[in-house]
């Protein structure tokens, strides 16, 4: 028996017995999570620490250690977000509609947990306990499937989280660590539909296309963002400035961060240098089509493959477009339906690009970078979805959950059928 | 080019073009394919009269054939089951919730379109009008891929439907049919996640499987349904028999039809012998456990596979187990969450059995026979769902939507940079 044939299913079994908790219980249980990480520091910091030095040994570059390391603050920090997620609201046994049909069946749609979550995520650690929070918030159990790298870490966070479960009187099984270095466990994870009702990846877009192309399990995808902001004919100049500035600058790397700039062509002939000052203080590297290029000699060429990528770093392709409508269709052709901004004063412009532009987020004069579940005042960080089945855009706990119909009569058959 | 990768992207430039459509475009559009349909008789019956004399010649079976037929009663049904779609309410342009955030962000959900549906389905022709109505309604492209067996059938009603665009001056590759004979445009199809959406299949436990698992685009799974009715401690006898019986023999060959019998032991041996003659006076063939078969010897003895079959006949499984603990530790076990049915007066038990078992539909005293879009007043057969995401147990029209959020500011930026 593997590793995954013997956790999955006391993960199923775990997930039976959370479903009935209260609301009350699934909140102290948090906190005793919360309290054991904080009594268990001098443990799960040494075991980080072994973390460490193996991947110094393997020449890891200081960005890559950095993720990887927890330290006092860090662990209180994680510790905190146990806490506040705790304190987020109960979304289970919401009645979402409730009717009665002719023939007397009562009907009533409740939220309930999707039962057990997987989770595949890389070196970052603080994942670990983040989305055992969430999971156990929303009444669910949960597999977790880390960087072979973060192996000790992970081990001492897991340890530290079951033992919140038992002094709370749930199953340890509840939150699982896959341990096993082989590879295959995450294969087996991808397949074991029987048991795991839905694959959550979290880390860079290889695992993220790896986990979407060979799951059988139900993915929720999160992640790639090829944003773009459009400035329109009608823009308050100091506004798009303003904007364009934070949407690429204030955070190059993160999914929400804007890459290409579209401007239209009268706008461009009186602000376009102005702009592109804005952007070059902040140290932005600027690809644009001909036009810009002609326009502008600060800006490279782009090449076709400008268009499409996400550089989540300090460059940004740039594109003169003739009106909202190319804007649109360069948008459809390009775009990954994550978050899209339109700059303009002119509410026909605005009314056709929320119409048209197929994503997650549309923006009037506003940055794409509040695309996020903490700034759409959902109180958590599921992720931010790039698909549009179950959920799209920034995930609250909503995303956890799946709902049952829940019917009463008093013999109703569909026939009348004798008896 | 292959034909998918022609029809795919037209469908995407289509789709972008529906989802602009008003609520009355869409329900004239679905009124003038309900009479392009009518119209088209005679050619759309000689088409099916070619399929029909091809799959006799094949030696197919007279169950089959009736599928596969359509004759004017069932084209006018059809063109009728077109026009209720089109009298629904619009799923689309609804505000689902709205929010102003502490900044001044203020944030809209909305209901929008899909955007490309792809439907893959078995012999019955009437899927390609009922499918194409669903999607146009909800402002979705469709891609058809229907049965070789019906090819001349589907190639005469997707004219029609693209007769009825045309009429309505919208573009005929909203709904395109692959036509291709080779397996590999349906693989095509389930990779094509650029230009598809969400994938349906229709058809058996095989053709479901099949997508499941190959298919690289998100897939609404509908189908399997091992239903179990509880007869509990405390059930009415004359109610649990009338019940047992509908749910077993009104319809056998439908997923939410009845498959096992769970019996609890005291009622069984008062009443076991009278649900035996109920079901027995319908041609019910019982398959028991051991205490069954010591208890009335018309019940054959059950092996373990009895406990897992979807028989979608006449036969059923029947089991005595001690109490609702049992029952639910049983369906946990053995069953497809689908719906599952307690007989109780004892509303303890009841509660217990809605809390624990984890199914998309849970009946108290009634049939398991209703669930079903119509039944649930939802106006639409999308199909039933048997997954957990985006949407579960019948689906409405609102399955064939997702959200997008629409976010209006004046400046909000992320962060505070010159500009």
């Amino acid at each position: 028996m593997t590793e995954v044939e013997r956790k999955a299913p006391a993960a199923r079994q775990a997930s039976i017995k959370l479903s009935t908790t209260s609301d009350q219980q699934r909140q102290n249980l948090l906190h005793a999570i919360a309290a054991v990480l904080l009594e268990q520091q001098e443990h799960i910091l040494h075991a980080n620490k072994l973390d460490l030095a193996e991947a110094e040994k393997a020449g890891r570059d200081a960005a890559y250690l950095d993720r990887l390391e927890i330290n006092d603050t860090r662990l209180a920090d994680l510790a905190d977000a146990v806490t506040s997620v705790a304190e987020l609201e109960d979304p289970l046994g919401t009645t979402l509609r409730s009717w009665t049909r002719p023939n007397g069946l009562s009907i009533r749609e409740v939220s309930v947990p999707l039962g057990v979550i997987a989770a595949v995520f890389e070196a970052r650690p603080n994942v670990t306990a983040d989305i055992s929070a969430l999971a156990l918030r929303t009444g669910n159990a949960v597999l977790l499937r880390g960087s072979r790298s973060a192996i000790n870490t992970n081990k001492a966070l897991t340890a530290a989280i079951q033992r919140g479960l038992q002094n709370s009187s749930l199953p340890q099984e509840a939150v699982q660590l896959i341990e096993s270095p082989e590879r295959s466990a995450t294969t087996e994870l991808m397949e074991a539909s029987e048991w795991i009702d839905v694959l959550i990846p979290r880390g860079g877009k290889e695992l993220i296309n790896k986990v979407v192309r060979e799951s059988h399990v139900p993915v929720i995808e999160t992640g790639a963002g090829n944003c773009h902001v459009y400035i329109d004919k009608d823009a308050d100049a100091e506004l798009a400035r303003k904007i364009a500035v934070d949407a690429k600058v204030q955070r190059p790397s993160v999914c929400n961060a804007a890459e290409t700039l579209l401007v239209e062509a009268s706008w461009a002939e009186q602000h376009l240098a102005e702009l592109i000052d804005s952007l070059s203080s902040h140290g932005v590297t600027l690809r644009g089509c001909e036009t810009t290029t002609s326009l502008d000699q600060r800006v490279y060429a782009a090449q076709e493959e400008d268009w499409e990528t996400e550089y989540l770093n300090l460059t940004a392709a740039i594109k003169i477009v003739q009106d909202v409508h190319e804007a649109c269709a360069h948008i459809s052709k390009w775009g990954t339906k994550h978050s899209e901004a339109i700059i303009t004063e002119n509410p026909e412009a605005k009314d056709l690009f929320f119409q048209t532009v197929d994503a997650s987020t549309l923006y009037h004069n506003a940055s794409t970078r509040f695309t996020d579940g903490f700034e759409f005042g959902l109180g958590a960080e599921v992720g931010i979805s790039t698909q549009k089945l179950h959920a799209r855009g920034p995930m609250g706990l909503q995303a956890l959950t799946t709902v049952k119909y829940l019917v009463e009569g008093n013999g109703q058959c569909k026939g009348s059928l004798s008896y």
